[in-house]
């Protein structure tokens, strides 16, 4: 019996919910074996979308509830509105041992809060820390913090670098964790004082766990010769969502160059293939599904905006996370 | 005469110097009028390109050393090194009115420190930032600091407000200054207690220079709600370098799918005048030329690995700084 994963789903977060997280679990579900999802949300609102789905009833079970939390509500609202909300009721589900994660693409600083209310930290952690998958020229990184803390010290960064390798460890278990700090030039000089103690106790750290490659800029992040990319929360919130900027900047001012001629939209016809490829190659639902690291339960946060394909990949996450023993690693890495 | 705008040029910084340096100027010189080159550098490297690039020689004089500050050079052996350098001796003209404003390709760290060194603050500046172009949807952002300050106080972040409206009207005088600080949420309650702080002053300061927008996230710098984008050093350089990075990575995957195929390199071929286009608008060499304000004269850098195209457009910016008598304005924001 315990092989079966059992995980909790808040389905009444994020956009177009909860349509798009049954319809992300069917697609989830079509494509694993061995799961078994705890739905939480509003009855009335879900089982029309499972039935026309056509999920089989022995995979779930919904846990109804009236209340949700809203993307407006602040954090400190959401938690004292709390408990029987569909959000605290499947984190609650961890506590209680009923399931063994939690995907969620409600509001992300309600589902910090409430996390932490109800979980424990890993011992020895300080701060949990909201990880995230970033592709590269040659595979994909791990970056944190990307936003749970604005300020971080010494201690919190080499956590940090403790729990992103175990977590790319997890996910891509053929490659070795290699560390870098975000800074802004890659001498040693650089940077503010705690990115330079960090650097002096990563380097004198002998671990089997990580290569510890120094600092990296920003420029370097999609360069590949790293994997794991540590930096404090208000740096590494401001790096991707300045690159998920670009990226849209830059595909919609392609899309107007290839159109604005006949000849252009014609041989853009003829090129569908190849744009289609690189246009799934960037297609951030395959990233999708960001990690909050430190508590001794995985919680996943699904982007709000992203659909069905986006929610069912953080499942997979969500999925990979468990089989590996993330958790345990972390644990381990920190001892 | 004193129509006439002298530029010091600092003839020896960046790859391939001192050709881009005096081909850029020569590109400059084709479309400017009234304006007067002191070239700082080895006259036996500059003489033969000027003869062959046959430049007039009213319009420049070239001032001969030996020495140049190295790329390598940290700021502080820079500066020792200093008072015969081609760097030096340009930033010192300034200071001796025999010039209006230098552009150099060279350290930026050197560059940073040799101004302060020779030049006076603007009265009730603090700190001088790094502030260059980046576009968005509707035009052209002005953002600072890019990596002058690690850390910066409200005081700071307000000035940087009223240094970077100067220089967007300056640049782009049909446009009103639209400022915005760059945090990671845009409710009053996020970020750390400097920023909150600022915005706190921001909102309350009643002015005509700039509306204030409030907070943006980084994926809201290129939509063009707002043109004058505030930051800490760190935050900047890390979010600008992060930009770039995205975009090659961005542009190389495009081409990749692009020329994936037979059919696609045909109707690449057919697309050409489009793709490049795409690519003109997003040439780096545009928006090439940062300007280090908060000295009572313009400072000017142009990125090091640019070439004579980017050169001569940071002798563009600094030209029309100078017309637009940046520096008068940054004081009249102040007072």
């Amino acid at each position: 019996m315990k092989d079966l994963i059992n995980i909790a789903v808040d389905a009444m977060g994020g956009e177009n919910s909860p349509y798009k997280v049954i319809k992300g679990i069917k697609i989830h579900n079509n494509i694993s074996n061995n799961i078994f999802y705890n739905i939480f949300g509003n009855k009335k609102l879900i089982e029309p979308i499972i039935n026309k789905l056509n999920i089989s009833n022995s995979c779930y079970k919904i846990i109804h509830t009236d209340n949700a939390i809203k993307d407006t509500d602040s954090p400190l609202a959401a938690a004292k509105k709390g408990k029987d909300t569909s959000m605290w009721l499947s984190i609650e589900s961890l506590k209680n041992k009923e399931s063994d994660a939690i995907v969620s693409a409600g509001n992300t600083g309600a589902l910090f809060v409430i996390a932490k209310l109800n979980l424990k930290m890993i011992e020895q952690i300080d701060k949990p820390a909201l990880s995230a998958l970033w592709p590269n020229k040659n595979g994909m990184n791990v970056v944190l913090d990307l936003g749970a803390n604005v300020e971080c010290s010494e201690k919190n960064l080499v956590d940090f670098s403790l729990m992103g390798s175990a977590l790319h460890k997890s996910l891509f278990e053929n490659e070795d964790p290699k560390v870098a700090l975000l800074n802004i030039g890659s001498e040693e000089l650089k940077g503010n004082n705690t990115i330079k103690n960090t650097f002096q106790i990563l380097n004198e750290k002998k671990n089997s766990l990580f290569e510890f490659k120094g600092y990296i800029e920003g420029n370097q992040i999609m360069k590949g010769d790293v994997n794991v990319i540590v930096t404090d929360g208000f740096t590494g919130n401001v790096a991707l969502k300045t690159a998920e900027g670009t990226a849209n900047f830059i595909t919609s001012e392609l899309k107007l160059a290839l159109n604005s001629t006949l000849l252009g939209k014609l041989s853009s016809l003829l090129n569908l293939k190849n744009l289609k490829n690189f246009k799934n190659k960037l297609d951030p639902r395959l990233y999708n599904g960001a990690i909050l690291l430190g508590l001794d339960k995985p919680v996943i946060k699904s982007h709000g905006s992203t659909d069905e394909i986006g929610f069912a990949n953080s499942l997979k996450v969500c999925e990979k996370i468990i089989k590996s023993n993330l958790i345990d690693k972390i644990k381990k890495n920190i001892n």
